[in-house]
């Protein structure tokens, strides 16, 4: 798969050892010229400074020129002397680059209550800066990796009325989150020229078709994060009907790194897709999803390739969603298990041995109550995720 | 420990080979004279026959006779014959001890989707008639064991202005379900003579303070049952100030049987015990316990002996819940790890060593925003867990 860049971005990458040694674990994208910027932010209540001082930026003006993200430590829980921590590392960087450090976008991910290291910063800005053009969007998002088995990255260009553009995405995330090791960074960048209020809509958009229907754990982190820029460097301007093509190319994107979230999901062997429908409206779709997505005993049951029906039915059954039990069906990877609220008479386990031994599981829940549908990727239980984070930090 | 057994009770146990040789899977107990009855039931919408049965007794009386309860098949999920099946083992067994059918309260456990091995049940009902009287509380408590590591049972006797009242609870469970091998089940026996709506009243708020404040993995089950039994045997009756000391016993004894179930949680080590104090209101102090209690990566860490923080306050943060960020304290194991939404200045690893190797854990939040407090009782999240839920079927 060859990698389209967006025009106008240059790259950068550096070792600074905040966590461990030999791996490049700073990382710096410049746009040559303002780029219409947007943020979506973790809900969570105890947000890290990065994310506190990336909003603050983000209400004053919708356009930026850098994003600057740090793996190692999340400088989180970590009061005044972490605010000022992430605002110093922005002036450091704003002079070596010659850029105004309310332009840089920061983002930190890695052990919380920590924090930074500023010696460690200081000795390594000087290369990271000297650095930018020499870089890959595939070393950025190596550098911001943590607990993550693979780097994710992904690319789109198309071709509209004005001529192409093109879009790439970077993330980490392995663990829906590890609030120690921390955290969902993402990062998209497009080089269509597009209007500010757009840009904004259009990412939150694709964030809510993308990011907010994939689950690991269930757990939210101190500093989830993601930034969109759009920095016009293609000379195409995008309006009208161009936008909606724009979006989808963009909701594309980050539905294909929000993939592969879910597929590097600490100690996951499978991605479930699980698509619910025919319920009385989208919030119960969603309810349905979201219960069948975070139980535990569906995702050991998935993990361990048993076509449990009785654990998908119980879930949806506390759901809290609105259906007639009779009306409920069930179908896994394509076989109908269930349905007037019995176990329909197949033999369950010869139909889908094969199936539930694959790595892409679905679950297909129809509640025969109306129109609702959710779409939601979740992770399996394993061995393997208990490991990584019952011994985390040992 | 002797068990108190309340006066007019009579218990049998006997072996079905419902699903495994050589172990008694039935279970019945009579009382000599109706008693005061209630139930509490899953909220499930996907209800198993014998709790629509045991409902549809309940919503026409308030009394009963007896409790008839098998392990090795849950009657759930099988549709029109279930509910045939569920009533004909109720017929079969009135006519064996001479009750009225519809004085007996069923109750299953075991394999859902699976239908009742009818001839089964036909060859072990006359030993099961036979035997009453000649078994104990803790039998029957062993008869209803499925993946349980141990009979769960816990009495208590009290003083009261007519003289001296017992009670006995029996319960299984181990998994706040797992579906398959399924449920929560118990059974509560008074011998104090109580106005059938006090003894409805009663049972309801000792189960709200016991079962409904336990969670292992979050999930519930198509049969989880509770039965409340008051036969007025020991001629003492409870009315006015003597209630509320009858309702502390009885709270006392279900409290017990919960904690054995979070105990022997599934592959559990730890018993967590999460208080919530300062929540703007109860609801708040509920959302918070509720979102820690579940919390998969609380559940490892604490299973890792891990004073892992960060999870905790990550878990409060995104619980919902209102509150200032900087007025939150986390105390783990005594000792204070979060205030001013930093951690504190200690050395959390050495301090807390030996606590976190414990097997009861705790965990008390104050979130600073007024007086709503919850007490809830959860198990660690383990290699074990998943070993159990991963291949139970196989």
């Amino acid at each position: 798969m060859s990698l389209e860049i967006p025009r106008g971005f240059r790259f950068s990458t550096a070792a600074a050892a905040f966590r461990k040694q030999g791996r490049d674990d700073l990382a710096l994208l410049v746009s040559d010229v303002p780029a219409a910027a947007a943020g979506v932010f973790t809900t969570a209540a105890f947000k890290a400074a990065p994310v506190l001082v990336a909003q603050a930026w983000l209400a004053k003006k919708s356009s930026a020129r850098a994003v600057l993200i740090n793996s190692g430590c999340a400088n989180a829980c970590t009061g005044d002397q972490g605010m000022k921590n992430c605002r110093d590392t922005l002036n450091m960087v704003a002079k070596a680059c010659n850029l105004d450090p309310t332009d840089i976008l920061p983002a930190s991910t890695g052990v919380i209550g920590a924090q930074l290291d500023m010696a460690k910063w200081e000795g390594a800005i000087p290369s990271l800066a000297a650095g930018l053009g020499t870089k890959t969007p595939e070393d950025f998002a190596k550098a911001i990796m943590t607990t993550d088995a693979f780097p994710k990255f992904a690319s789109s260009s198309l071709r509209l009325a004005g001529g192409e553009v093109r879009l790439v995405g970077m993330a980490k995330g392995a663990g829906m989150i590890c609030p120690n090791m921390a955290t969902m960074l993402a990062t998209v960048l497009c080089d269509a020229k597009v209007e500010e209020a757009d840009w904004k809509k259009m990412l939150a958009a694709a964030v809510e078709a993308s990011f907010n229907r994939v689950t690991v754990d269930g757990d939210t982190s101190t500093n989830d994060t993601l930034f969109g820029l759009a920095n016009g460097a293609s000379g195409v301007a995008v309006a009208g009907a161009d936008l909606a093509l724009l979006q989808e190319a963009l909701t594309k994107v980050l539905c294909d790194l929000a993939y592969m979230l879910v597929q590097d999901g600490e100690g996951a062997t499978k991605v479930i897709h699980i698509n619910v429908e025919g319920a009385a409206d989208l919030a119960d779709a969603e309810k349905v999803a979201r219960t069948v997505g975070h139980s535990q005993l569906v995702k050991t049951a998935m993990y361990g390739r048993d076509a449990n029906w009785g654990r998908i039915v119980a879930a949806v059954g506390r759901s809290g969603a609105r259906f007639t039990p009779k009306d409920v069906r069930v179908t896994l990877c394509g076989v109908e298990v269930f349905r007037n609220e019995q176990p329909t008479p197949l033999d369950f386990d010869a139909l889908l041995k094969d199936a539930l031994a694959g790595r892409d599981i679905s679950i297909d829940i129809n509640l025969g109550a109306g129109q609702g549908a959710y779409m939601l990727l979740a992770s399996d239980l394993t061995h393997d995720y208990v490991s990584c984070n019952a011994s985390y930090r040992s």
